[in-house]
Protein backbone atom coordinates (compact mmCIF):
# COMPACT_ATOMS: atom_id res chain seq x y z
CA UNK A 1 0.00 0.00 0.00
CA UNK A 2 2.44 2.59 0.58
CA UNK A 3 3.99 4.41 -2.24
CA UNK A 4 8.25 4.58 -1.72
CA UNK A 5 8.93 5.34 -4.57
CA UNK A 6 6.62 8.70 -4.52
CA UNK A 7 7.06 9.19 -0.56
CA UNK A 8 10.57 9.43 -0.49
CA UNK A 9 12.62 12.36 -0.40
CA UNK A 10 16.26 12.46 -1.25
CA UNK A 11 17.43 15.59 0.42
CA UNK A 12 21.46 16.53 -0.47
CA UNK A 13 22.36 17.49 3.03
CA UNK A 14 26.48 19.24 3.19
CA UNK A 15 27.77 18.17 6.40
CA UNK A 16 30.38 19.64 8.13
CA UNK A 17 31.58 21.52 4.89
CA UNK A 18 32.73 18.41 2.80
CA UNK A 19 30.33 15.33 3.48
CA UNK A 20 27.59 14.55 1.49
CA UNK A 21 25.14 12.42 3.07
CA UNK A 22 22.39 11.31 1.25
CA UNK A 23 19.38 11.33 3.48
CA UNK A 24 15.48 10.65 3.32
CA UNK A 25 14.27 13.49 5.80
CA UNK A 26 11.05 14.22 7.35
CA UNK A 27 9.71 16.93 8.29
CA UNK A 28 11.32 17.31 11.75
CA UNK A 29 14.54 15.90 10.58
CA UNK A 30 14.14 18.42 8.60
CA UNK A 31 14.06 21.35 11.20
CA UNK A 32 16.99 19.44 13.15
CA UNK A 33 19.34 19.59 10.28
CA UNK A 34 18.55 23.14 10.24
CA UNK A 35 21.53 25.70 10.15
CA UNK A 36 21.41 28.61 12.12
CA UNK A 37 22.08 31.15 9.69
CA UNK A 38 18.43 30.17 7.90
CA UNK A 39 17.02 31.23 10.80
CA UNK A 40 15.68 34.82 10.80
CA UNK A 41 15.45 36.30 14.86
CA UNK A 42 12.90 38.95 14.45
CA UNK A 43 13.74 42.17 15.34
CA UNK A 44 12.02 43.73 18.36
CA UNK A 45 10.90 46.47 16.76
CA UNK A 46 8.20 44.42 14.37
CA UNK A 47 6.59 42.06 17.76
CA UNK A 48 3.64 43.08 19.83
CA UNK A 49 3.10 41.62 23.15
CA UNK A 50 -0.66 41.30 23.98
CA UNK A 51 -1.62 40.57 27.46
CA UNK A 52 -4.37 38.38 28.30
CA UNK A 53 -5.67 37.06 31.93
CA UNK A 54 -4.71 33.80 30.38
CA UNK A 55 -1.34 34.37 28.61
CA UNK A 56 0.98 36.08 25.81
CA UNK A 57 0.06 36.53 22.42
CA UNK A 58 3.29 37.76 20.31
CA UNK A 59 2.55 39.81 17.22
CA UNK A 60 4.56 40.31 13.75
CA UNK A 61 4.30 43.33 12.03
CA UNK A 62 4.35 43.03 8.03
CA UNK A 63 5.45 46.57 7.11
CA UNK A 64 6.15 45.58 3.55
CA UNK A 65 2.43 45.50 3.26
CA UNK A 66 1.07 48.08 5.48
CA UNK A 67 3.85 50.51 6.39
CA UNK A 68 0.63 53.14 6.59
CA UNK A 69 -1.53 50.56 9.10
CA UNK A 70 1.42 49.67 11.10
CA UNK A 71 2.57 53.01 11.78
CA UNK A 72 -1.03 53.59 12.27
CA UNK A 73 -0.86 50.50 15.01
CA UNK A 74 2.97 51.28 16.59
CA UNK A 75 1.36 55.01 17.50
CA UNK A 76 -1.98 53.67 19.17
CA UNK A 77 0.20 51.12 21.28
CA UNK A 78 2.91 53.88 22.22
CA UNK A 79 -0.25 55.81 23.86
CA UNK A 80 -1.46 52.99 25.29
CA UNK A 81 -4.60 52.55 23.37
CA UNK A 82 -5.06 49.10 23.24
CA UNK A 83 -4.46 48.49 27.57
CA UNK A 84 -7.42 47.50 29.23
CA UNK A 85 -9.39 47.28 26.07
CA UNK A 86 -11.10 44.08 24.96
CA UNK A 87 -11.72 41.02 23.13
CA UNK A 88 -15.19 41.96 21.27
CA UNK A 89 -16.03 38.94 18.83
CA UNK A 90 -15.33 35.19 18.93
CA UNK A 91 -16.80 33.66 15.33
CA UNK A 92 -16.42 30.20 14.94
CA UNK A 93 -14.41 29.37 11.91
CA UNK A 94 -13.56 33.21 11.33
CA UNK A 95 -12.07 35.42 13.16
CA UNK A 96 -11.28 37.01 17.14
CA UNK A 97 -11.51 40.48 17.21
CA UNK A 98 -10.25 43.47 19.62
CA UNK A 99 -10.35 46.67 20.40
CA UNK A 100 -12.04 49.24 22.07
CA UNK A 101 -15.30 47.67 23.57
CA UNK A 102 -16.99 51.53 23.70
CA UNK A 103 -15.84 52.86 19.78
CA UNK A 104 -18.73 53.17 18.34
CA UNK A 105 -20.56 55.02 21.68
CA UNK A 106 -19.68 58.59 22.94
CA UNK A 107 -17.69 57.25 25.23
CA UNK A 108 -15.06 56.25 22.33
CA UNK A 109 -11.32 56.16 23.29
CA UNK A 110 -9.14 59.30 21.54
CA UNK A 111 -7.10 57.96 18.87
CA UNK A 112 -4.69 60.77 19.98
CA UNK A 113 -2.82 61.83 16.70
CA UNK A 114 -3.94 58.72 14.37
CA UNK A 115 -6.32 59.74 11.23
CA UNK A 116 -9.72 58.20 11.89
CA UNK A 117 -9.52 57.47 8.34
CA UNK A 118 -7.07 55.74 6.38
CA UNK A 119 -6.87 54.11 2.75
CA UNK A 120 -6.59 50.35 2.60
CA UNK A 121 -3.42 48.73 2.16
CA UNK A 122 -5.20 45.69 0.42
CA UNK A 123 -2.41 44.94 -2.17
CA UNK A 124 0.82 46.46 -3.54
CA UNK A 125 3.51 45.92 -6.08
CA UNK A 126 4.77 42.38 -6.47
CA UNK A 127 8.17 44.29 -7.87
CA UNK A 128 10.54 44.73 -4.91
CA UNK A 129 9.74 41.58 -2.66
CA UNK A 130 11.60 38.65 -2.62
CA UNK A 131 8.76 36.33 -3.59
CA UNK A 132 9.46 32.71 -2.72
CA UNK A 133 6.95 30.86 -5.03
CA UNK A 134 4.91 27.66 -3.92
CA UNK A 135 3.92 25.13 -6.53
CA UNK A 136 0.28 24.77 -5.61
CA UNK A 137 -3.31 24.95 -7.04
CA UNK A 138 -4.83 27.92 -5.74
CA UNK A 139 -8.46 28.58 -5.91
CA UNK A 140 -7.95 32.27 -5.28
CA UNK A 141 -4.82 33.31 -7.01
CA UNK A 142 -2.66 33.33 -9.85
CA UNK A 143 0.57 32.38 -8.15
CA UNK A 144 0.95 31.83 -4.15
CA UNK A 145 3.93 31.73 -2.13
CA UNK A 146 5.82 33.54 1.02
CA UNK A 147 7.55 36.67 1.69
CA UNK A 148 10.02 36.38 4.55
CA UNK A 149 7.22 34.57 6.72
CA UNK A 150 3.79 36.18 5.55
CA UNK A 151 1.78 33.65 2.83
CA UNK A 152 0.71 35.90 -0.14
CA UNK A 153 -1.04 35.64 -3.71
CA UNK A 154 -0.59 37.66 -6.78
CA UNK A 155 -1.66 38.01 -10.16
CA UNK A 156 1.92 38.46 -11.77
CA UNK A 157 1.71 42.49 -10.98
CA UNK A 158 0.24 42.82 -7.52
CA UNK A 159 1.07 41.05 -4.23
CA UNK A 160 -1.00 40.22 -1.25
CA UNK A 161 -1.37 38.98 2.06
CA UNK A 162 -3.71 36.11 2.26
CA UNK A 163 -6.24 35.45 5.01
CA UNK A 164 -4.62 32.10 6.60
CA UNK A 165 -4.61 31.31 10.04
CA UNK A 166 -3.16 33.27 12.32
CA UNK A 167 -2.67 36.42 10.28
CA UNK A 168 -3.70 39.64 11.53
CA UNK A 169 -5.87 42.26 9.58
CA UNK A 170 -7.69 45.80 10.63
CA UNK A 171 -11.38 45.62 10.66
CA UNK A 172 -12.98 48.21 8.85
CA UNK A 173 -16.95 49.50 8.00
CA UNK A 174 -18.15 49.44 4.62
CA UNK A 175 -16.31 52.68 3.21
CA UNK A 176 -12.50 51.48 2.39
CA UNK A 177 -10.55 53.82 3.91
CA UNK A 178 -12.76 53.52 7.28
CA UNK A 179 -10.08 51.13 8.77
CA UNK A 180 -7.23 52.63 10.87
CA UNK A 181 -5.68 50.27 12.78
CA UNK A 182 -7.59 50.73 16.45
CA UNK A 183 -10.10 47.23 15.21
CA UNK A 184 -7.85 44.30 14.86
CA UNK A 185 -8.58 40.76 13.83
CA UNK A 186 -6.93 37.10 13.75
CA UNK A 187 -8.01 34.23 11.19
CA UNK A 188 -8.88 32.01 13.91
CA UNK A 189 -10.76 29.31 11.58
CA UNK A 190 -10.49 27.56 7.89
CA UNK A 191 -8.99 30.10 5.85
CA UNK A 192 -11.68 32.92 4.48
CA UNK A 193 -9.82 33.51 1.48
CA UNK A 194 -13.08 35.55 0.22
CA UNK A 195 -11.05 38.56 2.34
CA UNK A 196 -8.14 38.63 0.31
CA UNK A 197 -7.67 42.43 -1.34
CA UNK A 198 -10.50 43.30 0.82
CA UNK A 199 -9.25 44.19 3.99
CA UNK A 200 -5.97 45.26 5.09
CA UNK A 201 -3.92 42.86 6.56
CA UNK A 202 -0.54 44.05 9.50
CA UNK A 203 1.39 40.63 10.16
CA UNK A 204 0.45 37.50 12.19
CA UNK A 205 0.22 35.78 15.51
CA UNK A 206 3.65 33.73 15.64
CA UNK A 207 2.90 32.50 19.38
CA UNK A 208 -0.27 32.53 21.66
CA UNK A 209 -2.51 31.84 19.34
CA UNK A 210 -4.35 29.33 21.60
CA UNK A 211 -5.10 31.67 24.57
CA UNK A 212 -7.38 33.64 21.78
CA UNK A 213 -8.83 30.58 20.03
CA UNK A 214 -10.21 28.77 22.74
CA UNK A 215 -12.63 31.96 24.24
CA UNK A 216 -16.01 31.06 24.16
CA UNK A 217 -17.59 31.95 21.10
CA UNK A 218 -19.96 35.16 20.63
CA UNK A 219 -23.70 34.51 21.02
CA UNK A 220 -24.69 37.75 18.96
CA UNK A 221 -24.61 38.20 14.93
CA UNK A 222 -21.33 37.88 13.75
CA UNK A 223 -19.82 36.47 16.94
CA UNK A 224 -19.90 39.61 18.79
CA UNK A 225 -20.50 39.29 22.68
CA UNK A 226 -23.95 40.76 23.51
CA UNK A 227 -22.84 42.08 27.35
CA UNK A 228 -19.93 43.32 28.20
CA UNK A 229 -19.18 40.61 31.10
CA UNK A 230 -18.63 37.94 28.05
CA UNK A 231 -15.86 40.12 27.29
CA UNK A 232 -12.18 39.12 27.86
CA UNK A 233 -9.76 41.88 28.60
CA UNK A 234 -7.01 42.72 27.12
CA UNK A 235 -4.65 43.94 30.06
CA UNK A 236 -1.71 45.47 27.57
CA UNK A 237 -0.56 45.62 24.61
CA UNK A 238 2.97 46.54 23.65
CA UNK A 239 6.23 47.11 21.72
CA UNK A 240 8.14 44.33 22.42
CA UNK A 241 11.01 46.98 22.12
CA UNK A 242 9.46 48.87 24.91
CA UNK A 243 10.20 45.85 27.05
CA UNK A 244 12.74 45.22 29.20
CA UNK A 245 15.07 43.25 27.61
CA UNK A 246 14.79 40.23 29.67
CA UNK A 247 10.59 40.35 28.79
CA UNK A 248 11.14 40.85 24.62
CA UNK A 249 9.83 37.50 23.47
CA UNK A 250 12.76 36.27 21.40
CA UNK A 251 11.19 34.82 17.93
CA UNK A 252 12.93 33.22 15.47
CA UNK A 253 11.70 32.13 11.85
CA UNK A 254 12.58 29.40 9.51
CA UNK A 255 13.50 31.75 6.13
CA UNK A 256 11.53 31.23 3.49
CA UNK A 257 14.43 31.55 1.00
CA UNK A 258 16.58 28.74 2.89
CA UNK A 259 17.24 25.34 1.45
CA UNK A 260 15.49 24.10 4.61
CA UNK A 261 12.55 25.71 4.16
CA UNK A 262 12.74 24.11 0.39
CA UNK A 263 13.31 21.24 2.23
CA UNK A 264 10.42 21.41 4.99
CA UNK A 265 7.70 22.55 1.96
CA UNK A 266 8.45 19.12 0.32
CA UNK A 267 8.88 16.90 3.86
CA UNK A 268 5.47 18.41 4.19
CA UNK A 269 4.12 17.47 0.41
CA UNK A 270 5.27 14.18 0.53
CA UNK A 271 4.89 12.68 4.23
CA UNK A 272 7.54 10.00 4.29
CA UNK A 273 6.25 9.34 8.62
CA UNK A 274 5.44 5.32 8.38
CA UNK A 275 1.49 6.45 9.53
CA UNK A 276 0.88 8.08 5.78
CA UNK A 277 -0.64 5.30 3.69
CA UNK A 278 -1.07 7.39 0.63
CA UNK A 279 1.00 10.89 0.54
CA UNK A 280 -1.35 13.18 -0.90
CA UNK A 281 2.20 15.07 -2.90
CA UNK A 282 0.17 18.30 -2.48
CA UNK A 283 0.17 21.56 -0.11
CA UNK A 284 -2.24 24.22 0.11
CA UNK A 285 -1.03 28.26 0.71
CA UNK A 286 -2.46 28.10 4.72
CA UNK A 287 -1.35 24.26 4.86
CA UNK A 288 2.33 25.11 5.11
CA UNK A 289 3.32 25.62 8.91
CA UNK A 290 5.95 28.26 9.06
CA UNK A 291 8.45 27.32 11.73
CA UNK A 292 8.91 29.38 14.51
CA UNK A 293 11.01 29.50 17.54
CA UNK A 294 9.73 31.22 20.12
CA UNK A 295 10.71 31.85 23.67
CA UNK A 296 7.83 34.61 24.76
CA UNK B 1 -13.46 51.01 -6.68
CA UNK B 2 -16.75 48.41 -7.06
CA UNK B 3 -16.55 46.40 -9.44
CA UNK B 4 -20.49 45.88 -10.09
CA UNK B 5 -19.99 44.25 -13.60
CA UNK B 6 -18.04 40.93 -12.28
CA UNK B 7 -19.68 41.28 -8.80
CA UNK B 8 -23.39 41.02 -9.84
CA UNK B 9 -25.08 38.46 -10.03
CA UNK B 10 -28.20 37.83 -11.97
CA UNK B 11 -30.10 34.92 -10.78
CA UNK B 12 -33.66 33.75 -12.43
CA UNK B 13 -36.35 32.70 -9.64
CA UNK B 14 -39.69 31.78 -10.80
CA UNK B 15 -42.11 33.31 -8.23
CA UNK B 16 -45.39 32.01 -7.57
CA UNK B 17 -45.72 29.46 -10.47
CA UNK B 18 -45.53 32.09 -13.28
CA UNK B 19 -43.70 35.29 -12.60
CA UNK B 20 -39.80 35.27 -13.59
CA UNK B 21 -38.09 37.44 -11.47
CA UNK B 22 -34.87 38.81 -12.39
CA UNK B 23 -32.83 40.06 -9.43
CA UNK B 24 -29.54 39.89 -7.38
CA UNK B 25 -29.16 38.00 -4.92
CA UNK B 26 -26.40 37.89 -2.06
CA UNK B 27 -26.62 34.68 0.26
CA UNK B 28 -28.73 35.61 2.76
CA UNK B 29 -31.15 36.32 -0.01
CA UNK B 30 -30.83 33.41 -1.67
CA UNK B 31 -31.61 31.13 1.42
CA UNK B 32 -34.33 33.41 1.78
CA UNK B 33 -35.81 32.71 -1.65
CA UNK B 34 -35.27 28.99 -1.20
CA UNK B 35 -38.36 26.59 -1.46
CA UNK B 36 -39.14 24.10 1.27
CA UNK B 37 -38.33 21.03 -1.10
CA UNK B 38 -34.51 22.22 -1.94
CA UNK B 39 -34.27 21.19 1.95
CA UNK B 40 -33.75 17.62 3.12
CA UNK B 41 -34.67 16.92 6.57
CA UNK B 42 -31.66 13.94 7.83
CA UNK B 43 -33.00 11.04 9.20
CA UNK B 44 -32.81 10.34 12.74
CA UNK B 45 -31.02 7.38 11.72
CA UNK B 46 -28.35 9.08 10.19
CA UNK B 47 -27.61 11.58 13.09
CA UNK B 48 -25.69 11.08 17.04
CA UNK B 49 -26.24 13.36 19.43
CA UNK B 50 -23.39 14.55 21.70
CA UNK B 51 -23.57 15.71 25.13
CA UNK B 52 -21.14 17.49 27.11
CA UNK B 53 -21.69 19.56 29.87
CA UNK B 54 -21.62 23.12 28.18
CA UNK B 55 -24.42 21.80 25.02
CA UNK B 56 -25.01 19.44 22.43
CA UNK B 57 -23.10 18.12 19.34
CA UNK B 58 -25.08 16.79 16.33
CA UNK B 59 -23.32 14.65 13.84
CA UNK B 60 -24.44 13.12 10.82
CA UNK B 61 -23.07 9.56 9.49
CA UNK B 62 -22.27 9.72 6.09
CA UNK B 63 -22.84 5.87 5.51
CA UNK B 64 -22.50 5.77 1.39
CA UNK B 65 -18.47 6.60 2.02
CA UNK B 66 -17.45 4.43 5.30
CA UNK B 67 -20.55 1.84 5.74
CA UNK B 68 -18.46 -0.62 8.03
CA UNK B 69 -17.53 2.03 10.25
CA UNK B 70 -20.74 3.87 10.64
CA UNK B 71 -22.10 0.27 11.46
CA UNK B 72 -19.75 0.03 14.01
CA UNK B 73 -19.98 3.44 15.82
CA UNK B 74 -23.74 2.78 15.26
CA UNK B 75 -22.98 -0.60 17.72
CA UNK B 76 -20.67 1.51 19.66
CA UNK B 77 -23.02 3.75 20.30
CA UNK B 78 -26.11 1.50 21.19
CA UNK B 79 -23.96 -0.27 23.73
CA UNK B 80 -23.04 3.19 25.32
CA UNK B 81 -19.66 3.02 24.65
CA UNK B 82 -18.95 6.32 24.38
CA UNK B 83 -21.32 7.54 27.41
CA UNK B 84 -18.90 9.12 30.08
CA UNK B 85 -16.12 8.71 28.20
CA UNK B 86 -13.55 11.68 27.24
CA UNK B 87 -12.24 14.47 25.08
CA UNK B 88 -8.62 13.47 25.10
CA UNK B 89 -7.05 15.68 22.84
CA UNK B 90 -7.54 19.29 21.24
CA UNK B 91 -4.56 20.41 19.14
CA UNK B 92 -4.97 24.24 18.09
CA UNK B 93 -5.94 24.15 14.10
CA UNK B 94 -6.27 20.73 13.79
CA UNK B 95 -8.49 18.67 15.62
CA UNK B 96 -10.35 17.36 18.53
CA UNK B 97 -10.96 13.91 19.49
CA UNK B 98 -12.59 11.96 21.98
CA UNK B 99 -13.02 8.23 23.06
CA UNK B 100 -12.21 5.88 25.77
CA UNK B 101 -9.63 7.84 27.88
CA UNK B 102 -8.15 4.67 28.99
CA UNK B 103 -8.39 2.49 25.90
CA UNK B 104 -4.53 2.14 25.64
CA UNK B 105 -4.39 0.53 29.13
CA UNK B 106 -5.14 -2.65 30.62
CA UNK B 107 -8.61 -0.84 31.84
CA UNK B 108 -9.84 -0.36 28.24
CA UNK B 109 -13.35 -0.72 27.79
CA UNK B 110 -15.46 -3.75 25.76
CA UNK B 111 -15.98 -3.07 22.22
CA UNK B 112 -18.27 -6.01 22.17
CA UNK B 113 -19.17 -7.24 19.33
CA UNK B 114 -17.22 -5.24 17.07
CA UNK B 115 -13.94 -6.14 15.91
CA UNK B 116 -10.83 -4.40 17.25
CA UNK B 117 -9.40 -3.96 13.58
CA UNK B 118 -11.21 -2.92 10.33
CA UNK B 119 -9.99 -1.75 6.84
CA UNK B 120 -9.74 1.75 6.35
CA UNK B 121 -12.58 2.95 4.03
CA UNK B 122 -10.35 5.69 2.64
CA UNK B 123 -11.90 6.09 -1.03
CA UNK B 124 -15.09 4.40 -3.05
CA UNK B 125 -15.52 4.43 -6.64
CA UNK B 126 -16.76 7.61 -7.66
CA UNK B 127 -19.68 5.71 -10.02
CA UNK B 128 -22.88 5.76 -8.12
CA UNK B 129 -22.46 8.76 -6.67
CA UNK B 130 -24.59 12.33 -7.22
CA UNK B 131 -21.37 14.37 -7.20
CA UNK B 132 -22.10 18.02 -7.88
CA UNK B 133 -19.01 19.41 -9.17
CA UNK B 134 -17.51 22.79 -7.67
CA UNK B 135 -15.67 24.67 -10.22
CA UNK B 136 -12.23 25.30 -8.02
CA UNK B 137 -8.60 25.27 -8.62
CA UNK B 138 -8.23 22.50 -5.82
CA UNK B 139 -4.42 21.94 -4.25
CA UNK B 140 -5.16 18.54 -3.19
CA UNK B 141 -7.60 16.98 -6.00
CA UNK B 142 -8.38 16.70 -9.17
CA UNK B 143 -11.87 17.70 -9.24
CA UNK B 144 -14.04 18.77 -5.84
CA UNK B 145 -17.26 18.78 -4.79
CA UNK B 146 -20.70 17.82 -2.98
CA UNK B 147 -22.26 14.73 -2.23
CA UNK B 148 -25.56 15.50 -0.83
CA UNK B 149 -24.19 17.74 2.32
CA UNK B 150 -20.52 16.34 2.35
CA UNK B 151 -17.64 18.06 0.44
CA UNK B 152 -15.95 15.21 -1.89
CA UNK B 153 -12.60 15.01 -3.72
CA UNK B 154 -11.97 13.00 -7.04
CA UNK B 155 -9.29 11.69 -9.04
CA UNK B 156 -12.53 10.54 -11.83
CA UNK B 157 -13.19 6.62 -10.65
CA UNK B 158 -12.32 7.21 -6.73
CA UNK B 159 -13.94 9.49 -4.74
CA UNK B 160 -13.18 10.35 -0.81
CA UNK B 161 -14.60 12.80 1.59
CA UNK B 162 -12.64 15.93 2.27
CA UNK B 163 -10.79 17.05 5.83
CA UNK B 164 -12.73 20.27 5.90
CA UNK B 165 -13.90 22.00 8.94
CA UNK B 166 -16.14 19.68 11.17
CA UNK B 167 -15.26 16.28 9.43
CA UNK B 168 -15.51 13.67 11.56
CA UNK B 169 -12.96 10.86 11.05
CA UNK B 170 -11.85 7.49 12.81
CA UNK B 171 -8.64 7.87 14.43
CA UNK B 172 -6.12 4.64 13.83
CA UNK B 173 -2.59 3.72 14.88
CA UNK B 174 -0.23 2.87 12.19
CA UNK B 175 -1.61 0.09 10.27
CA UNK B 176 -4.03 1.03 8.16
CA UNK B 177 -6.79 -1.25 9.60
CA UNK B 178 -6.30 -0.53 13.10
CA UNK B 179 -8.90 2.35 13.36
CA UNK B 180 -12.71 0.97 14.48
CA UNK B 181 -14.61 3.79 15.00
CA UNK B 182 -14.01 3.92 18.92
CA UNK B 183 -11.56 7.02 18.76
CA UNK B 184 -13.43 10.02 16.88
CA UNK B 185 -12.26 13.47 15.99
CA UNK B 186 -13.60 16.18 14.48
CA UNK B 187 -11.60 18.81 12.32
CA UNK B 188 -11.52 22.29 14.04
CA UNK B 189 -8.88 24.38 12.08
CA UNK B 190 -8.13 24.82 8.75
CA UNK B 191 -8.74 21.86 6.34
CA UNK B 192 -6.24 19.15 7.04
CA UNK B 193 -6.15 17.55 3.77
CA UNK B 194 -3.08 15.51 3.47
CA UNK B 195 -4.91 13.46 5.69
CA UNK B 196 -7.53 12.71 2.87
CA UNK B 197 -7.28 9.33 1.57
CA UNK B 198 -5.33 8.13 4.74
CA UNK B 199 -8.31 8.46 7.47
CA UNK B 200 -11.73 6.97 7.38
CA UNK B 201 -13.96 10.12 7.43
CA UNK B 202 -17.50 8.98 9.01
CA UNK B 203 -19.60 11.73 9.04
CA UNK B 204 -19.69 15.83 9.99
CA UNK B 205 -20.73 18.01 12.62
CA UNK B 206 -23.85 20.02 11.72
CA UNK B 207 -24.19 21.76 15.14
CA UNK B 208 -22.38 22.48 17.90
CA UNK B 209 -18.98 23.02 16.78
CA UNK B 210 -18.49 25.24 19.48
CA UNK B 211 -18.76 22.89 22.02
CA UNK B 212 -15.63 21.77 21.32
CA UNK B 213 -13.76 23.99 19.46
CA UNK B 214 -13.71 26.30 22.73
CA UNK B 215 -11.93 23.78 24.87
CA UNK B 216 -9.00 24.77 26.42
CA UNK B 217 -5.84 23.45 24.25
CA UNK B 218 -4.06 20.08 25.43
CA UNK B 219 -0.43 21.26 26.35
CA UNK B 220 0.70 17.46 25.41
CA UNK B 221 1.91 16.47 22.13
CA UNK B 222 0.08 16.52 19.52
CA UNK B 223 -2.80 18.70 21.98
CA UNK B 224 -3.19 15.11 24.32
CA UNK B 225 -4.06 16.45 27.82
CA UNK B 226 -1.13 15.51 30.30
CA UNK B 227 -3.85 14.80 33.41
CA UNK B 228 -7.31 13.24 33.61
CA UNK B 229 -8.58 15.95 35.40
CA UNK B 230 -7.95 18.43 31.99
CA UNK B 231 -10.27 16.25 29.50
CA UNK B 232 -14.07 16.97 29.11
CA UNK B 233 -16.58 14.50 29.70
CA UNK B 234 -18.49 13.18 27.13
CA UNK B 235 -22.32 12.80 29.55
CA UNK B 236 -23.86 10.29 26.55
CA UNK B 237 -23.21 9.61 23.16
CA UNK B 238 -26.40 8.76 21.62
CA UNK B 239 -28.57 7.64 18.49
CA UNK B 240 -30.97 10.60 17.38
CA UNK B 241 -33.66 7.52 16.92
CA UNK B 242 -33.10 6.23 20.06
CA UNK B 243 -34.26 9.92 21.93
CA UNK B 244 -38.13 10.56 22.90
CA UNK B 245 -38.93 12.37 19.49
CA UNK B 246 -39.37 16.01 21.19
CA UNK B 247 -35.80 15.62 22.20
CA UNK B 248 -34.69 14.91 18.67
CA UNK B 249 -32.81 17.26 16.67
CA UNK B 250 -34.52 18.68 13.79
CA UNK B 251 -31.68 19.32 11.24
CA UNK B 252 -32.23 20.22 7.47
CA UNK B 253 -29.85 20.37 4.88
CA UNK B 254 -29.87 22.89 1.47
CA UNK B 255 -29.56 20.41 -1.26
CA UNK B 256 -26.66 20.58 -2.96
CA UNK B 257 -28.26 18.98 -6.02
CA UNK B 258 -30.87 22.10 -5.98
CA UNK B 259 -30.94 25.46 -7.87
CA UNK B 260 -30.83 27.76 -4.45
CA UNK B 261 -27.32 25.69 -3.73
CA UNK B 262 -26.35 26.42 -6.99
CA UNK B 263 -27.01 30.41 -6.60
CA UNK B 264 -25.87 29.89 -3.07
CA UNK B 265 -22.46 29.00 -4.06
CA UNK B 266 -22.34 31.66 -6.54
CA UNK B 267 -23.23 34.19 -4.48
CA UNK B 268 -20.56 33.18 -1.72
CA UNK B 269 -17.95 33.18 -5.04
CA UNK B 270 -19.22 36.65 -5.78
CA UNK B 271 -20.23 38.51 -2.99
CA UNK B 272 -21.96 41.12 -4.00
CA UNK B 273 -22.39 42.96 -0.15
CA UNK B 274 -22.13 46.58 -0.02
CA UNK B 275 -19.14 45.58 2.40
CA UNK B 276 -16.52 43.88 -0.26
CA UNK B 277 -14.55 45.96 -2.60
CA UNK B 278 -12.86 43.62 -4.86
CA UNK B 279 -15.17 40.37 -4.70
CA UNK B 280 -12.85 37.53 -5.27
CA UNK B 281 -14.75 35.41 -7.90
CA UNK B 282 -13.75 32.08 -6.50
CA UNK B 283 -14.40 29.76 -3.89
CA UNK B 284 -12.68 26.60 -2.09
CA UNK B 285 -14.18 23.69 -1.68
CA UNK B 286 -14.18 24.10 1.99
CA UNK B 287 -14.92 27.56 2.36
CA UNK B 288 -18.09 26.76 0.83
CA UNK B 289 -20.99 27.05 4.12
CA UNK B 290 -23.67 23.86 3.74
CA UNK B 291 -26.49 25.93 4.84
CA UNK B 292 -28.10 23.77 7.94
CA UNK B 293 -31.56 24.34 9.51
CA UNK B 294 -30.96 22.72 12.81
CA UNK B 295 -33.22 22.90 16.10
CA UNK B 296 -31.38 20.52 18.52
Amino acid sequence: MRKFSLASLVAMFIAGGCAIEEVTLNSQQVLDASQAAEWRKIDADSLLVMTLPAGQVVIELADEFAPAHTRNIRTLVANHYFDDSRVVRVQDNYVVQWGDPDADTSNARSLGEVSNTLSGEYFRPLAGLNFIALDSRDAYAKRVGFVENFPVGTDGKRAWLTHCYAMVGVGRDNAADSGNGSSLYVVSGHAPRHLDRNVTLVGRVVAGMEYLTSLPRGSGPLGFYETPSEQTPILRLQAAADLPEDKQPSVEMLRTNSKSFEHWVRARRSRTEDWFIEPGQAIGICNVPLPVRANP
